[in-house]
């Protein structure tokens, strides 16, 4: 009832190929996306590799569900050591390329050791082959897109690549597909970079056949009927992922100025997706089969190529408000170049933003910014730093590093700047407001990220409200009148909504289509896609499990090298209470944060004083074979 | 979504009765029956109380779901501090009365106190009342059966009553209804008496109306069709639960002159019951609703009285092979004196073979029993006991305080020939083929019990098989070749059956039909009952956490009575090798089983020394009120 998992297994050493299966009741265990990347990346790494070093792995793969024709399946995975934490890494993409490889046949893709010249992979049906790529190496990535479809003489190619920050093992370099999409937390694009790999390109291939194709098509064109019923999602189709963000700033929680305040008033307005619709829009793009359309494309003519896309929530915080920037074509501008030199805008938005308030404080002075005026607002100073860093240009080489690092390097308390945990960036989710989020920043596996679990909004709305209907899917019941609290079933929501997100993960679904609270699908309709789809008769209980079995191998991983409850922590502003603003007063409560940290951890079965796996809670999930 | 319990509470001391809701959104943490039942006998419950101290707390429940017409609906549970093992103990019947108390309109009864004079309570509608019944004590239950109906003037009532057992104290007395069914274990008889409770007694109320009458029907009618592709619940309904006894004496696994061996080639073919079905067998019965038919009618002119019904599997080991007994009258003699006054037939069963066996040993002399010979297979001794524990005559007065107390007072070493777990007789499952039963008959709260988790059996079918493909849903994965193993995989079999059965202990639901592996209806048609029944849109996520639930409020209440890891033992007897029979050499293999528990409290998130569950624990499943 489960096929065999296949696989393309590249050593870029020898330049050898070779095709391995994974048997169908060990691919059940590990189903795709995140879940299988981490067991084809933990079969072959040796303990202490670094994230650099040849001996890394890197995994690409989606899952049994995508290349189904239905909303919400694009997601691509990408995982390794990432060289950013120093932990397990993965990260997730849309587009279109996870399908294609899926049509192609494919699984997953490992790529082991270093190629002596830069490559890039091409797959066509069962073929897979090398080719070099040193007339690439140092393109940006709009150029790579248009020579290799030129190349290969096709333009229904897919094309993951890196861009110059990748080759020059930016810390927080990502992978970039469609100019536009990325593999972007985690530095999964230093990885490529270290191995030589300029890309991935996957031809087309034919449409997935559902299972029980008449059940299946009925649930996908329910699509747009429930996208007409559904605000949120229509919402975010129509005015992107960035919608809300002056919402947020009224509210007080838009992170703004490297996270010293929540308001934003002199720049929200400016940057955020309405105005971003009524001004440089060009055109709402989507990913495979996807009816939601919440992708941005914007041309600034003369300044933004519409190629690159358009910048999400998180672009637009991170090298917007973090920075001060008031201006939206900044923000475009910044969001094409991450795009075009391959940065994740979180990590890099966030650096500089440290970068400014160090600069402010007095911690880094004139002659290490090559003279640049790093003070918040400076717009065109942003995006001459995101060049600086992609090419490790004078303090771009510092930058390129991340903000923990650069702070080590600057010294003189500049750590209490980097507003990270386990050296990745925190996303533009205050867990002043959002304690559950913050719990999920600090434990999990590779550091701070906002698409691991559930947002604790969803606990205000009331009891009979349909958010609050999904959840109880979950056996989440409590409600709140405000969201700031961080009790015991907080705890619990931030759990178990972690795994249902990571469940995503693994079956390359979309959180936005699929996610447990304002999904357009919800959990029964996730049970009748894998049934419909392709003949997987799971349950909730299963699929839960394999969310925690991902979350689990992520942290033995992290455990075998080192890592402890020490590193479970949240930056210390977060502490302190807002000076200003609509949130004025409102802080996280450390205590709670600390009570709820231990909570956390026993609720899931790991040591208390080291917060990893016991021989349990792994043999629980039927992961002996990391004893 | 969840409709408030309605909740009948009698104060038996002062003879008021109230009526109490519990709200939907507490009432779905705790969906009826045991999990219900413990719920309200907490709330009220002093810790230190003993079983039989009017203080304790007797709770009969029924679940949302009861009174909906479908197959394997039926179950009556009952709630109280158990007077056999000193811990939090339920109970579950079949037939038609818990239908009866939902028709009416009515979750749950608790009783508190002690009535000054034997009394009964008649539920008729919205009506409860108390009457008094001391014309009735000291009858039997067919007697009282017939003039509570007399006295009522109504045929249409259902009577749970106790017979002089449970008047008696007997520490495994029962609870009957229809005269044939019962509420057998953990001595919740003895809690009625001890409370001068002879009956609780309910008139017939109007059918529950579905939520989404099609659907509903729909798969309440699927059940005949269901059951002619279902070969083992046919097989079930044909012979009863009976119908293969004979194949496990062959197999070398039927428990056997008080478990000293599993094979019982001189007698197995006589009790087995496809022999009663050819013989004494009247009629095939049925509790509500339930197209399974698997109750027998046993009728033998001048010897035993069909309206007792006819013995299960359980009744004809206990009473039969466990006492070496080989004539199928004295073995439906034996049942019918166990339902006429009012016992548990596996505990007294068991406890009469202990007795035999110490007898055998020279440690119970012919002066301490009353003159009788005890020797293996003297059925007519068998039932002669059976009268005299419930009487707590002579020798009966002594085995009527149950298998462990009786060999502390015989002494000599009596306690190795009782085959019992906190003081609960074992079912007539062999943990030499069963270990993931035997470690269920040790870590379970209330003791040794065969249906609170799924058999091991059903791990050696092909992986392709309808009962291994069921138990994928669980995530359960691992098939055996041999049954006989307890590796850390049937460990997780062991637990996680146990939560769903603890779910259907909970719903109300029979697990012949609902059960994990061999289930006429599967946990998707769960789901579908949930829902269309009535609108409860749940999850087997949410549902497998109410059966942890429930288990892990039974530990803690043992935990606050002092109970420990300590008493999660197995007799000593079933590590050793049998010496002869089909199984000789067969054994159930100590250090397998230390580790498997010691794993088994880990994956519960149990203390590890105590195995009482830890903080984080009972957070995670909302039970903070029982720290």
């Amino acid at each position: 009832m489960f096929h065999d998992a296949r696989i393309i297994e590249v050593d870029l050493t020898s330049g050898t190929i070779n095709n391995k299966t994974v048997p169908g009741e060990i691919y059940r265990l590990y189903p795709g996306g995140s879940a299988l990347g981490l067991y084809l990346m933990m079969q072959d790494y040796i303990i202490g590799t670094d994230a650099l070093d040849p001996g890394n792995i890197l995994v690409f793969s989606v899952s049994p569900l995508t290349g189904l024709p239905i909303s919400g399946i694009s997601r691509m995975n990408v995982t390794a050591r990432s060289p950013l934490t120093g932990t397990a890494g993965d990260s997730q993409s849309g587009g279109y390329i996870g399908s294609y490889l899926k049509m192609n046949g494919w699984d997953a893709v490992v790529f082991k050791g270093k190629s002596q010249n830069p490559v890039y992979l091409i797959i066509d049906g069962e073929k897979a082959e090398l080719k070099d790529a040193s007339h690439l190496w140092g393109k940006v990535t709009g150029e790579v897109e248009t020579a290799i479809k030129e190349e290969i003489g096709d333009k229904n190619i897919e094309i993951a690549q890196i861009g110059p920050a990748g080759e020059n093992l930016v810390k927080f370099a990502c992978i970039i597909n469609k100019c536009s999409r990325a593999n972007g937390r985690n530095g999964m694009g230093a990885v490529m970079g270290s191995k030589n790999l300029k890309a991935m390109v996957v031809k087309k291939g034919r449409p997935m056949a559902a299972a029980d194709p008449d059940a299946f098509i009925a649930l996908a064109r329910s699509a747009s009927k429930r996208l007409g019923e559904n605000e949120a999602v229509a919402g975010l189709g129509l005015n992107g992922t960035d919608g809300d963000l002056e919402g947020f700033s009224e509210a007080g929680f838009l992170p703004t100025f490297n996270w010293k305040t929540g308001h934003f008033p002199e720049g929200a307005g400016n940057i955020t997706g309405t105005t971003m619709y009524d001004s440089v829009l060009k055109e709402r793009d989507t990913c495979y089969a996807c009816a939601v359309r919440c992708k941005r494309v914007v041309e600034i003519p003369g300044r933004v190529d519409p190629i690159y896309g358009g910048p999400e929530y998180e672009t637009c915080a991170a090298l917007g408000s973090y920075c001060g920037v008031t201006d939206l074509a900044d923000v475009c501008e910044a969001n094409m170049l991450c795009n075009m030199y391959g940065l994740d805008t979180i990590s890099c938005g966030a650096t500089i933003s440290f970068a400014m308030e160090c600069f402010e404080e007095g911690l880094l002075k004139t002659e290490l910014t090559d003279g640049l005026d790093l003070k918040f607002g400076n717009g065109a100073v942003v995006n001459q730093l995101v060049r600086k860093i992609a090419l490790r240009d004078g303090l771009g080489d510092l930058l390129a590093e991340g903000s923990a690092r650069a702070a080590d390097k600057i010294g003189g308390g500049a750590d209490k700047f980097s507003m990270s945990v386990k050296k990745q960036e925190l996303p533009a989710h205050m867990p002043q407001y959002k304690p559950s989020v913050g719990l999920i920043y600090a434990v999990n596996p590779f550091g701070a990220d906002h698409q691991s679990s559930e947002h604790d909004v969803f606990l205000v709305m009331p009891s009979d409200s349909r958010e609050r209907q999904r959840l109880s899917k979950l056996g989440i019941w409590k409600g709140y009148d405000n969201p700031y609290e961080l009790d015991a079933e907080k705890v619990r929501f931030a759990q178990d909504t972690q795994k249902y997100f990571s469940v995503l993960d693994s079956l390359g679904l979309c959180q936005f289509v699929w996610g447990p609270s304002w999904e357009l699908y919800g959990p029964d309709d996730l049970l009748e896609l894998c049934r419909s789809g392709v003949g997987w008769g799971t349950s909730l209980y299963e699929l839960m499990l394999i969310g925690e079995r991902r979350i689990n191998m992520m942290r033995k991983f992290n455990a075998r090298e080192g890592f402890t409850s020490a590193d479970d922590t949240l930056p210390d502003r977060l502490f302190k209470p807002f000076d200003d603003g609509p949130a004025k007063g409102i802080y996280l409560d450390r205590e709670a944060f600390e009570t709820g940290k231990k909570l956390y951890y026993e609720m899931a079965g790991w040591d208390p004083e080291m917060g990893n796996p016991t021989e349990g809670t792994l043999k629980r999930l039927s992961l002996d074979w990391l004893l």
